[in-house]
């Protein structure tokens, strides 16, 4: 039996669009493709409000860390990281494995990077970059990202990276108005898409920093990847055409639904979620103000029930949510309420939790 | 109409295999998963007869060259890049690119690089890798990668990396007897998959390679990847499950078709395409002896046919074929008969192509 998806990602993905990745394929240097990929960007440019360079990469999210690290950091340069679990601390562990400079900035698990602390730390050091993780997986913690944006605005030397890989499409995100420079997500979060592919928003200050950094590399070469998109309007190396179906055929879907009604949605999935962890004597792991409304993370420390038996009995329901994050095993569990999860489908999953364990 | 795809990859994917795309999802971090990727790898290491590693990336074969690059040439070593065509060439940008030293050795389009040029090169130079295409789309020559194999086994210290995107699966390929130390391919050449994926075997002597090198990355560091695997039988990032359901039902297919029948199948259809080639006044642009079993590269300098017209009349009869590669467009024309193509499919195409040519 198909469990429903509700960890945070690979998320629920309708069997509409599941079905679009069996259509008949083309060539990648074909004019059909070029309309295929075309009409992807141009939605993409269209839902995130954007003139920045924009690309589809076949690949996990994950990649978006590496090309981060040989395209945006001079070998001379030094690395920001701001790391509050695991996806952000990856970010390092990209930079700092690249052999570029990188600062571990870290803060407890549960809490949020603020502005405040990326303050300090820019007026006394200049940095090429600075990550953010816009939406930690691993905790449900979402950073204020116009608030670092706008920090950032004064010093234009330091280029903001952001993984927004389980908000972007889900929470609000105007790569533009915000003044990042590159921001990533992957495909099987909040667009409710099979994971393979990962979309980027490039700044025109990111390409021409990628232009001044030496030894980029092939596949994961910014200037390589976004000039062949210049000159052929296609990717440099065969993309995911199958995943491209299913993405164009979503994003037609997200632009009928318009942005902010899904903005709206997946914050009302986070209040209904946070309000019944609360009802039922559960803490909120995520820090006030800083709680993502794509993934939730209920503390379960106070009451200490069986997550791994609440799965399994979900899973007789044909329902599955997500165990805490590595050291949160049992301490945590997590709900993913994102791409095409509703406030409706939420009760479902929460009545069942209920009922499982008789709360 | 769809055009049923003669092109050098992507190429002809049958529906069932696309419909297993449309699967429903489970997570990553599940026990399916482990089971699926588990069949997976064990049906590539039957198929291959080999006990070397195995994996298969969310990306396109490309990667594979940056993963080449950044994991197995030390920061004071050397690459031998031989070069004889457009994809051979990528491999020497992407370890060049990535601030490796690499020595480009280049023939003329068309030839092969033999075992003997390359005895002469490691003869006199202590190379840490030398690369080799084992089929170059852009012209259809193969290599002698056994020969090129045996050869190596002299020396140790130099890593065989062979790029069989377009071969593996449709030509012999043993790389335990043959010693090579990382071969990869992409799936949508003759695995008959969509685009998405990248397969690769990577011997003992690659890893500890690998061990050593540093700045090796994350989503391209070999030792991360492997590691990841022998200690939970996952990926370390999100991978693409609905290619993967493809793939391992794709290999099922392959195993009972069984290896030498499928290297049998492209032989004749090689030979088939060749002998029609030639009855018809064509040449052949690959060297004799060195010609590819999956891609047949026409030289139509002599006739001066208009391929451009020819592929425009093969689209109303809902097929495809490719024309000549970069400098050689209109000068040659590329079948690839690779994948679940037969003789008999590809008598129908020939036929077509005399049809409208009035051979």
């Amino acid at each position: 039996m198909h469990k429903k998806l509700w960890i945070p990602g690979p998320t629920e993905v309708k069997e509409e669009v599941l079905k679009q990745q069996a259509k008949p394929l083309f060539g990648h240097r074909s004019k059909n493709f070029t309309e295929l990929y075309d009409s992807v960007l141009t939605q993409l440019r269209e839902f995130f409000k954007t003139e920045q360079h924009v690309l589809v990469l076949t690949a996990s999210g994950t990649l978006f860390m590496d090309i981060a690290a040989r395209n945006l950091v001079r070998p001379d340069g030094k690395a920001l990281c701001c790391v509050n679990g695991s996806f952000s601390s990856r970010m390092y562990d990209a930079i700092d494995g690249s052999g570029k400079e990188a600062e571990l900035f870290e803060v407890e698990w549960g809490k949020a990077v603020t502005v405040d602390m990326i303050k300090e730390k820019v007026e006394a050091t200049k940095y090429d970059i600075v990550t953010v993780c816009y939406n930690e997986t691993s905790t449900g913690v979402k950073a204020d990202l116009k608030a670092i944006g706008d920090l950032l605005k004064n010093y234009p030397e330091t280029l903001l990276v952001v993984d927004a890989v389980s908000s972007m499409g889900g929470d609000m995100l105007l790569p533009d108005e915000w003044g990042t420079d590159l921001v990533f997500a992957s495909t099987q979060k909040c667009f409710a898409l099979p994971p393979g592919l990962a979309v980027g928003i490039v700044s025109q200050a990111a390409l021409d920093r990628a232009k001044e950094v030496p030894d980029k590399g092939l596949y994961i070469n910014l200037e390589k990847i976004l000039g062949y998109y210049e000159k052929k309007k296609q990717t440099p190396s065969t993309p995911n055409i199958s995943l491209l179906f299913a993405l164009d055929y979503k994003l037609k879907e997200m632009l009928a639904e318009g942005a902010e009604n899904i903005y709206k949605r997946h914050k009302e999935m986070a209040d209904y979620t946070h309000e019944w962890a609360l009802k039922h004597g559960f803490g909120l792991f995520a820090e006030e103000g800083y709680r993502s409304v794509t993934v939730t993370t209920v503390d379960n420390r106070v009451k200490n029930l069986d997550v791994d038996a609440l799965n399994k009995a979900l899973g007789e329901k044909g329902l599955v949510i997500a165990n805490g994050y590595g050291p949160f095993k049992g301490k945590n569990f997590r709900i993913g309420h994102m791409g095409d999860h509703t406030v409706e489908g939420l009760k479902e999953l929460l009545s069942a939790i209920e009922e499982i364990w008789g709360l």
